[in-house]
C-alpha cells in the first residue's frame, strides 16, 4: 500500500542518512545512501520504502530489501545488512517524526471561495454555489453537492452521488451512486498518537477512505482515513446516523450498520454483517461474513461467520439470554429468602 | 396521513395500470383505470391512495376503497375487488419502485447563493448572510438563523426560533420559540431499505419532521423524517447533544432526552418521559407517560406509564439493582471457595 | 469565577430592589440599594455578586457580603442581614429569570459575510474565505481556519491551531497548537433547565469553554460551555470523534477520551486518565488521576486514582471479569439441570 501522491507528497531525494540526522537516530546500520521513495506499513513494504518495527519476532519476517526501517536495538540482529536500520528509543515515535519531516505540507489554496478553477467538475453535476470544492477535486456527472458541503483537495466523487449539506470530505475516493447525508466528516485523521511524559506525539495519517458504489451513509457520521493503508467501505453498505468508523476499518459489502455504532481502529467486518444500534467493536477484531451483532453489543473478540452475539462483553445470543434468565432467577431467589 | 405537496409532488394522472407496467407487476386485479391521487401508510389509507401490504391478516382489515395496493398472492383473496391489486414478489420493494416512479425529483435551484428570492422571510427575522435559505422556505419574525445554516426548500420555521450555525433543516415544520443548536441535521431520510442479493433497495421517505413550540435540540443531533407519516417532537421537549432520532418516532410533550440517546424507528415516547444519557430504544417500542429510563438503558420492550427501568435489556429499576447485588454476591462467593 | 465581559454584558446599575421587582420576588430582605456587579456560583461568590441557593445547609456556609441572593423561606434565617435576600418559590427558576433580565442580548452583527473587519486576525493565519469570523474574535499566527468554520463573537484561538471545516466555535478560549477536527460544536449552552408544569425554563449559560495547549479534538464532538464557571480541557488531552462533553466538565492534562464517550455535567476527570470508546460518566462524578475506564464503562460514582473499572454500573475491572465468569457458570449450570 503506497502513499497516494494525489493526496500526499514525499520530499524527494531524502536518504537514510539524511533521515537519521533529521530524527536524531542514535545509530544507522547498513547503507546511508538509499533514497526513500515511499512509506508503507511493515507488512506491505516494497523496495526503497520507509517502515518501522519494534517487535523482534515481526522483524524476523522482513524479506523485502532494500528498505529503510526505523527500529530498536532488539530488532537490529533480525534485519538484513542490505537494509538501512535507524535505531531510536521508540520506533513508533521515530516514525511519526520521520513522517513530519518527509511529508510536504499541503498547499494552502485559500485565495478563492466556492469552486476552485482547478477542480474537475463533470458537466451534469449539480453543485450548490455555497459549496466549497478545492483544487484537484473530481466530481462525476449526475452528482449533487449540497449547500455548505466541503470537498477538500484531491478527493474523487463518482457519478450520481449525493453529498449532503455541510458534509466535509477529504482524503477520500468515492464510487458511483453513493449517498453521504448531511453533516458527515469523511477522511479526517484517525486517533493515533503516543502519549509521552512530555505530552502526545501524533502519528501522521497518510491513508485514504475508499467508499465503493451504492453505499449510503447517514447524517453526522465520522469516518476516519487510514494511517498507512485505507479505511474501506464496501459496495451497498448501509450506515445510519452518527456512526464512528475509525482508521483502517474495512466493512464488507452489503453490511448494515445501525445508528450510533462505533467501530474501532483496524477492525475487519465481513460481508452481509448486520449491526443493531449503539454497537461497539474493539480494535483489531474480525467479524465474519453474515454475523449478527445485536443492538448495544460490545464486541471484544472475533465473531465467526454467521454467528449472532449480544451484550457486553458480547457472547453468543443464545448464551446471553440464558445468562439473563439465570440472573433474574438468582435475583428473585435472594430477595425471597426468609 | 397524506403526502405534503409543499415538499413532495406526485406525478399526475398515473393509473393502476400504468403503475403495474412501470414496476413490472406480474398481475393486476381489479380496476386498471383508478388514478393514484395520494400515497399513504396502509393504516391511514384514503380513497385513491397507493398503499402496500404483504401480510394477509393485515390485508383483511382494509375497508377503504378504491385504493391501489401493491401486494402478493397470499393477500390477494383478502382484497375487495373494487380495489386495484398489483401482485409482486416483494410488496415493500415494489412500493419503493413505485415511489421512485411517482414522486417527482425536487427542482434543482442551485443558481443563487444565500437567501433565495423565493423564500419567505418575515421582517424582524435575523439571517446571517452566510446562511443558505432555499425557495419556498418560511422564516418567522424574531427568528435567528446563524452562519452556515441551511434551510432547504419548503421548510417552515416559526417565530422567535434559533437555528444554530451549520445546522441543516429539510422536510421540516418547526413551531415557535424552538432552539436548534449548531451542527444538527433535521429532516434527512430515515434508515429504510430492503437488502436483496443484488444490494440495497432504498425506500423513499415522504414524511416530515414536525417540531412543536418551545422545543430545544442540542448540538449535533440527527432527527430523521418519517417514511410515510411524520416524526413528531412535542412541545417543550428538551434534547441534549448528539442524539439520534429515527424516522416516525413520536416524543410527547415535556419529555427530556439526555445526551447521545438513540431512538429507533417508529418508537412512541409519551409525555413527561425522562431519559438519561446514552439510552437506546428498539424499534416500535412504546414508552408510557412519565416513565424514567435510567442512563444507558437499552429498552427492548414497552415500558408502562410511570415505570422506571435500567440496564440492558432494560428491567424495572428495583429489579436491576437487586440483580446487580446478586451478581456481586455470586462473584464474591465463587472467588472465596477453597 | 466572574462573568467574562468579552462574551457577556451585565445590565448596569440594577439594584436588589430593581431585580426583586423584575422577577416578582415575594419578599426582599436586607438592603434594596445594593447594585449587582457580577453573577457567580454560590461557592465562588464575591461582594456585589448575584447568587442563588435553595438548601439551608449550604446557605449557612455563606461568608461573603454584601451579596444579592435569590433564595427561599427555608434559607432566609441562615443569611446575614447585610445581604439582600430575594424570596421566591424556586430559587433556580428565579435565578434563570434574573439572568434573562440582567444579561444583555449579544449584538446582532449579521451585516457582513466572511471575516468581520472587527475581528483580530494575526498576520500568518490562514483563513479560508468561506469561513465566518465574527467581531472581536481573535486568531493567532500560523492558525488554519478551514472552509465553512464559524468563529463566533469574542472567541480566542491561539497560534498554530487547526480549526476543521464547518466546525462552530463560540464562547471559547483556545490555547496554542490545538486541533479541532471538522464538524465540531464547541461552546454551545449546556443542558440546564427546570421542567415545570408550564414547560421548561432554561437556565442561561454564562461560562466558557477553555481549551489548553496541544489538545486534539476529533470530528463531530460537542463540548458545551459552563453555566457559571467554565468547561476546561487540559493540555495534551486527546479526544476522538463524536464525544459529548457537558457543561462545567474538567478534563485533566494528557487524558485520553476515545470515540463516542459522553461526560455529564460537572464531572471532574483527573490527569492521565484513559477512557475507552462509548464510556459514559454520570453527573458530578470525580475520576482520579491515571484511572482507566474500560470501553463502554458506565461510571455512576467516583473512581480512585489509578483504579481500573469496567461495565455498567462500572466496578473494578477484576471484579467485572470475576462476575462475568460467575454469570457464565450460573447460566451453564441452570441449562444443564435435568
Amino acid at each position: 500500500m503506497s502513499i497516494n501522491s494525489a493526496f500526499y507528497q514525499i520530499l524527494e531525494g531524502v536518504t537514510a542518512g539524511d533521515l537519521a540526522g533529521a530524527i536524531g537516530a542514535a545509530e544507522l546500520h547498513g547503507p546511508a545512501k538509499t533514497v526513500i521513495a515511499d512509506i508503507t506499513a511493515f507488512e506491505t513494504a516494497t523496495p526503497s520504502a520507509l517502515i518501522y518495527q519494534s517487535n523482534p519476532d515481526a522483524a524476523k519476517t522482513l524479506t523485502v530489501k532494500p528498505v529503510i526501517v526505523i527500529t530498536n536495538d532488539a530488532c537490529l540482529p533480525m534485519i538484513d545488512g542490505g537494509n538501512s536500520a535507524l535505531i531510536v528509543p521508540s520506533p513508533r515515535i521515530g516514525f511519526a517524526q520521520a513522517l513530519s519531516h518527509l511529508i510536504l505540507p499541503p498547499p494552502m489554496e485559500f485565495d478563492s471561495t466556492g469552486i476552485s478553477p482547478l477542480a474537475n467538475i463533470a458537466s451534469g453535476a449539480h453543485i450548490n454555489p455555497s459549496a466549497t470544492i478545492m483544487a484537484q477535486a473530481n466530481v462525476g456527472a449526475g452528482t449533487v453537492v449540497e449547500a455548505g458541503a466541503v470537498l477538500h483537495r484531491g478527493v474523487t466523487i463518482g457519478e450520481n452521488c449525493y453529498i449532503g449539506s455541510n458534509s466535509v470530505i477529504s482524503h477520500c475516493m468515492i464510487g458511483n451512486a453513493v449517498t453521504i447525508d448531511a453533516g458527515c466528516v469523511i477522511g479526517a485523521a484517525g486517533f493515533g498518537f503516543e502519549m509521552t511524559k512530555d505530552g502526545a506525539v501524533k502519528l501522521p495519517h497518510l491513508g485514504l477512505v475508499i467508499i465503493d458504489d451504492f453505499v449510503s451513509i447517514g447524517s453526522g457520521c465520522a469516518i476516519d482515513r487510514g494511517s498507512l493503508g485505507n479505511t474501506v467501505i464496501g459496495a451497498h453498505v448501509m450506515m445510519d446516523n452518527l456512526c464512528h468508523i475509525a482508521h483502517n476499518v474495512t466493512i464488507g459489502q452489503r453490511s448494515i450498520v445501525a445508528g450510533q455504532c462505533g467501530i474501532s481502529g483496524s477492525v475487519t467486518v465481513g460481508a452481509g454483517v448486520s449491526m443493531g444500534g449503539q454497537v461497539g467493536i474493539a480494535p483489531h477484531v474480525t467479524i465474519g461474513d453474515g454475523a449478527v451483532l445485536t443492538a448495544r453489543s460490545g464486541v471484544t473478540k472475533d465473531v465467526a461467520a454467521g454467528e449472532q452475539v449480544a451484550g457486553f462483553p458480547a457472547v453468543p445470543k443464545r448464551q446471553f439470554w440464558r445468562d439473563q434468565a439465570a440472573i433474574r432467577r438468582l435475583g428473585a431467589a435472594k430477595t425471597s429468602k426468609p
